[in-house]
């Protein structure tokens, strides 16, 4: 992609760019921001969304909220960079990413006690970068990890946008088709529509007609007819979180295509980095569902299309069992037929660091 | 609803007036159809939908195409008949009601050879407007076989809309709806809103809050979620073309949803009239699947969505075999466990006419 999906602009202090991609594909928009409540409001609206890009925005959303902070106190820092963090959890409820990032920017301020509050921006903001370009590194990796499973002449399925508008570049379970494509594999993607914000018709489907991967756009509830028709040989969907026994929360209606792969025999896998596992949560019946608003179900594109006062359920996640995951594609490599003592065992060899953190 | 959705307006000749489905609910509009090329327009692009008002439809159109033909030869008469009928029969390929509906006028004819013209179209306007009045009583019929199976306190889900507005009045299955509700029992409709032309949001959302219905609005990949919580004690839906071992072909989604009410242990019914029933057709894989245009998917609403360039799949239907399918309720009782014998013993008791013209 050309234009980045966010961004830090100038140095310290700076603003963050990011793309709005509510808008898209109609209009690439890039919207400048300078406040934390700018922030917030983008990661709410969605203009910023899918798991590692709302951690790399948290980060940068922190930085926005204590880069013109004048003091020379480091515990009123402390306490105004606590207070940012906090207000920045409040976005939104079911993506990790969000909490390990700020996690992540309070653990580094609290390893530089000796440094002045000057120095100590510095450190936040090196970190908040750290963040982005790791993003870029382990998108890649999660690629290369991934581009074998998808076989000359396969049709895969995938739901929502795991691509390089959910993340810095490339994606998670995108970054597995780009890949293959680099790599010379011949095969098609499957792309639900992805109701009700349609990021898969809106978002995927103008990713892979950019990259010139074969993708056919499809209605969400034409899933199961794709695969009876033997079209699809494996899914690949990205993870907003994942739980310590491998069930995983992604977008609305990616339970229902697990099940329909179940019954098809159709492998099927998650893509996302070990960010997004949230390890101190046992399993998935502990990730909190986010519930949107009505209108996003009863006017779709902002056309108007249900009966007035119909009741409207709305959850924007469901969790998939573990036992329906064939493999979590991470940078490390693939956590096959992932359960908590995968899980556990392929952390503790790969970031023992996180399984002390949740002991 | 105190609008007709289909009506012959008038003596011989007349005109067929009919809710252009395609506008609601924002707006309710009545067509006036003359001829049968505005009636083979209204049944293409679904201002009129619903495999029995097809039907209902169907006739009428033939109506509308001979009703004004100036000849006394029967002869030329019965080859107008069958032009016109052959040319409604183009309209759409799955609905069997269609064809059914046709043939039943055109084998009134062969059954009046010694009438004038003129008391031919007579006879055919009676065979017309005979099987709007079945129609009626069908529904209601329907519903009172299928009522006992919604229990109290249950969630029922259903797809697409096969309601009053895919019949002249009540439907099939939202029929059985209305049925329990006058029988005083309380229950919540899930309904689907069935992309990509939204039926379920538009239509059976619109039916079930007119009538006084607790109806909560999903989107189709939510079903998966939502049976996951308990909250779905049957799926009934309605269908456009059953086997003859009661394979079902209906609205794209509802394979998907038979899916899910296996996984989940949900039985899945089907409402329908033995007319639906194509007994010379073995199994689902000899039903002919209609697709349609792109757009469709792309512009949900008349507002594009997706990338330019983006491929597209649109089949209208799907077909859910029989195995999957716990009961088919018609008028003449609920045909349970479906299946090649099944159905042949229940038309052998209730409708062997139809048996023996297919053997």
């Amino acid at each position: 992609m050309q234009v980045p999906t966010i961004e830090w602009a100038g140095e310290l202090p700076g603003r963050v760019r990011l793309i709005d991609q509510t808008l898209l594909p109609g209009e690439l928009k890039v919207l400048d921001l300078q406040t934390p409540e700018e922030m917030w409001g983008a990661i709410r609206r969605l203009s910023v969304r899918g798991a590692p890009a709302i951690g790399i925005a948290a980060a940068f959303g922190l930085m926005l909220g204590i880069q013109d902070i004048a003091t020379e106190s480091t515990e009123e820092f402390a306490s105004k960079v606590r207070e940012v963090s906090d207000y920045l959890r409040t976005a939104r409820p079911t993506a990790v990413n969000l909490f390990w990032a700020l996690d992540r920017m309070e653990a580094r301020l609290a390893r530089e006690p000796g440094l002045s509050v000057a120095e100590q921006k510095n450190a936040l903001w090196q970190e908040s970068l750290a963040i982005l370009e790791e993003d870029k590194d382990i998108c890649r990796r999660i690629g290369e990890h991934g581009a074998s499973l998808v076989g000359q002449g396969d049709g895969v399925l995938t739901h929502c946008n795991a691509g390089g508008l959910a993340t810095s570049v490339r994606g998670t379970a995108l970054s597995v088709f780009y890949a293959a494509h680099e790599q010379g594999t011949k095969f098609r993607v499957f792309a639900d529509e992805t109701r009700p914000l349609l990021q898969g018709a809106r978002l995927t489907s103008w990713e892979l007609v950019q990259a010139g991967i074969d993708c056919t756009l499809i209605c969400d509830n034409m899933a199961g007819l794709v695969m009876r028709e033997g079209k699809v040989q494996s899914v690949v969907v990205g993870a907003d979180r994942i739980a310590a026994n491998g069930d995983t929360a992604n977008k609305i209606g990616t339970y229902s295509v697990a099940v329909l792969a179940k019954e098809h025999g159709v492998p099927f896998y998650v893509a996302a980095p070990t960010s997004t596992f949230d390890l101190q949560t046992a399993d998935g019946t502990g990730i909190p569902i986010e519930e949107r608003t009505a209108d996003e179900v009863t006017a779709p594109l902002g056309v108007q299309s249900a009966a007035e006062g119909v009741e409207v359920y709305n959850p924007a996640f469901d969790v998939t069992p573990h036992p329906m995951i064939r493999g979590i594609i991470t940078e490390f490599g693939v956590i096959e037929a992932p359960s908590t003592e995968a899980v556990r065992a392929f952390f503790s060899k790969h970031c023992p660091d996180r399984l002390s953190a949740t002991s």
